[in-house]
């Protein structure tokens, strides 16, 4: 753990605006409710102004709008959020895998890994794989053949990439594979989480963008295009040869049908099925709302007869029109 | 394989009151279906009364309102299902890996395992992990440094305890990442499924409590706490942040989202997305119904349509008020 | 790589009639989209018949009725996209692992594994285990004591096949651990996506029949009877004792709830959660749409309120047979 730091430290390495006590003395981050004294913490959602007044952290970020709220020590930035992760990156230093390839991972010698790479126990890297600079693969890795990883990846236990696609066709009641002749490329500054797969393609490889973050069990099926810095959280899953744009967030769960296509920043929430393509940035959701058992039985039993529903109410209308009329 | 035993051997061990002839003799249990001649079935469920009267196996164990049901041997006692599993438990005697380490597992020398516990072929063992008495890793599980592991777990191949939890800041277009500085917390007596995956916490650590049993391909994000003796079935998920009480069921595919918190003895069904906190113990649900495709299309279409329905409803409930009026 | 081929040795191979130039030298497939010189491309569904006029392709594979939409050189055929696996399969014949056991993987002495079989790195092989031949086993598939895996089978990395079920009985709070005594067969000419788990069974065996398909992170409950030549998409589940019959497909993100029975020929699609069992081949679909998320957040409030909305509607109907009564 590195530090402590003094609040006019911390800003002279990551910019910001102290106001009140520059001196205080700050070794660790943490939340509003939990910090204690000689820790910092955050204010970046309005919704926990009520917080901040319980707070007993020694010193807080925040943006200029809520700079009044306090009169703790404070550091006023435009991105709190963002100035945060940079604190705790300062207090709390990555101490990642050393580097090198550890002795019990199986490497193929026509693999190419950078010397400041990190290649963990038990990981296993196969043939014409390349893996960039300062890129750390956690234990358990697997890397199929011909598969390109770029530099400053961090890619969690358990992650597969490059495994085939699931290319099958229907042949007289079987199924005849269809070769997955292409391979994953993945561009700089990805992070790939636990038990994640992204698999090769069939004829083109599959493409993860600079700066693409994945959640643990994420699935990317083959062809697809993952567009820079677009995020996933866990257990998201697309299928195949799908396209996603840039800037992007997929939520927890959420499943994107094959080959469509997802323009840029578009924002997908948890649980929610994209069924044809988006071409208009916003936020989309499809999840279904959960009641107590009873209520969610009742209610959702007339799901299944919502178009006689709408049939009765358009005779409603008709009837009602025609006497109506009758009046009129 | 264990006994055999007589009816009476086995509730001298596991209490209980035999009805029958006590004497006969037992190799294996079986369902009421499949059981045949040596083996030991069970009624729990009133709705398979029907395959009771149809059973093969030579004795039953069932509760005392089901005592009369049939004339074969028969152990009466409280929770059948318990005892059934106890009765298995006495026939198929647990055997697991040898204790001690794998020689093919990588385990740091700062970990501390205790001598009775098995590390499976392939584990990776991280710096300062603990792993109580008893317990058992099969192959191929990782656990990433500092993560505290109880007494007499068992957890399953492909699992992966403590990779970095999903945290990233946006930033000008770009994801700055927050360090995960937490480990995970795991009680006695817990049990991890196949490729399940637990997060560390980013400040403080994700706490799995006793008792609690997880099955394969369940996703637990950072900082989420689960309360003692709650069950999560195959593919379920919890979000950042969120805590779960005690003696609760998550059912498959079931989604707790980020930052929630569900109290004690909540149920919650399968594929349901719970998207607010639960205050009240209960079931809840939010499944959406399948039909045959034609008329899912039919009615889902009408799903988009439903505030639009509401309406026309409420003006027709107006219309027809005025001309009651008129006529009233 | 293997080839090139003229149109006529492609089909002196695999079948087909040639039509237009049978000189034509191909060198690799392609999609009808991005194919050029030297690339063969196939049309199999009629709504790409528009990217056939523009394709860069040197040679397509069609069927009958396609045959006179392109003066191209080109294999009509009944099946083209079965055609096509195989003509890909020709230029890209598999080079899968060197047969044998990888030095790193820990195989039992009791293990019974076919000497054309291909088992790769850090693959954990248990007790008793067979494998049949020609299989092949990516890196860090874990296959548990006593599992069969037939002949042909393809086990993609990370895989995990015979864990314990997820079998438990609640016992005065706690959980009761219900031994699994059974194990999984698995046919031949499975395939088997990257971390796929299969649980054993409790007292049977969870069955896999020839030719099933399996994608990525697909989990099968204990005792479940997969039937022949069943596919099932990424992300897929089937709950304990679920049977599933054969020449099935199952969409991505799908789950078959525990105990029910889906006869053979049933499509089910994406995310579709199947919640009795099914008698009658056909195509099922539980899918919630998506919507932006003003509109889905209003319509999906009256979800909760249906069964209201129905009672209104059913009001609104007597009402006005009381006035039609009034006035008939």
């Amino acid at each position: 753990m590195a530090g402590p730091y003094t609040l006019a430290q911390i800003a002279s390495q990551l910019g910001g605006r102290v106001v009140g006590d520059a001196q205080v003395l700050i070794r660790q981050v943490g939340s509003l409710e939990r910090a204690g004294q000689g820790q910092i913490a955050f204010l970046a959602n309005p919704k926990y102004r009520a917080k901040l007044a319980r707070t007993g952290a020694s010193a807080v970020v925040l943006a200029p709008d809520a700079e009044s709220l306090t009169a703790l020590p404070r550091i006023v930035c435009d991105n709190p959020y963002a100035y945060f992760a940079r604190v705790s990156q300062l207090f709390n230093p990555v101490v990642r895998q050393a580097k090198g390839i550890h002795p019990s991972a199986v490497v193929s010698t026509t693999a190419r890994i950078s010397s400041s790479a990190s290649i963990g126990a038990g990981c296993v890297i196969g043939d014409e794989v390349t893996i960039g600079e300062d890129s750390c693969l956690y234990p358990a890795v697997v890397v199929y053949p011909g598969c390109r990883i770029g530099a400053r990846a961090i890619v969690h236990s358990g992650a597969v990439i490059g495994a085939d696609g699931f290319g099958i066709a229907p042949d007289g009641g079987r199924w005849e594979k269809i070769p997955q002749a292409g391979a994953v490329v993945i561009g700089d500054d990805v992070e790939i989480g636990a038990s994640t797969t992204i698999d090769r393609g069939a004829m083109d490889d599959t493409v993860i963008g600079d700066g693409v973050k994945l959640d643990n069990q994420v699935q990317i099926g083959h062809n697809c295009r993952i567009g820079a810095h677009t995020a996933m959280a866990g257990c998201a899953a697309v299928a195949g040869s799908a396209e996603i744009g840039s800037h992007c967030t997929i939520g927890a769960g959420a499943l994107v049908l094959g080959h469509l296509s997802i323009c840029d920043h578009v924002h997908v929430s948890a649980d929610t099925v994209i069924s044809r393509s988006i071409r208009e940035p916003g936020t989309y959701t499809g999840m279904f709302p959960f009641d107590d058992n009873a209520s969610w039985a009742r209610n959702t039993a007339l799901v299944r007869q919502l178009a006689e529903l709408a049939d009765r109410v358009r005779a409603l209308e008709q009837k009602l029109k025609e006497k109506g009329g009758g009046n009129g």
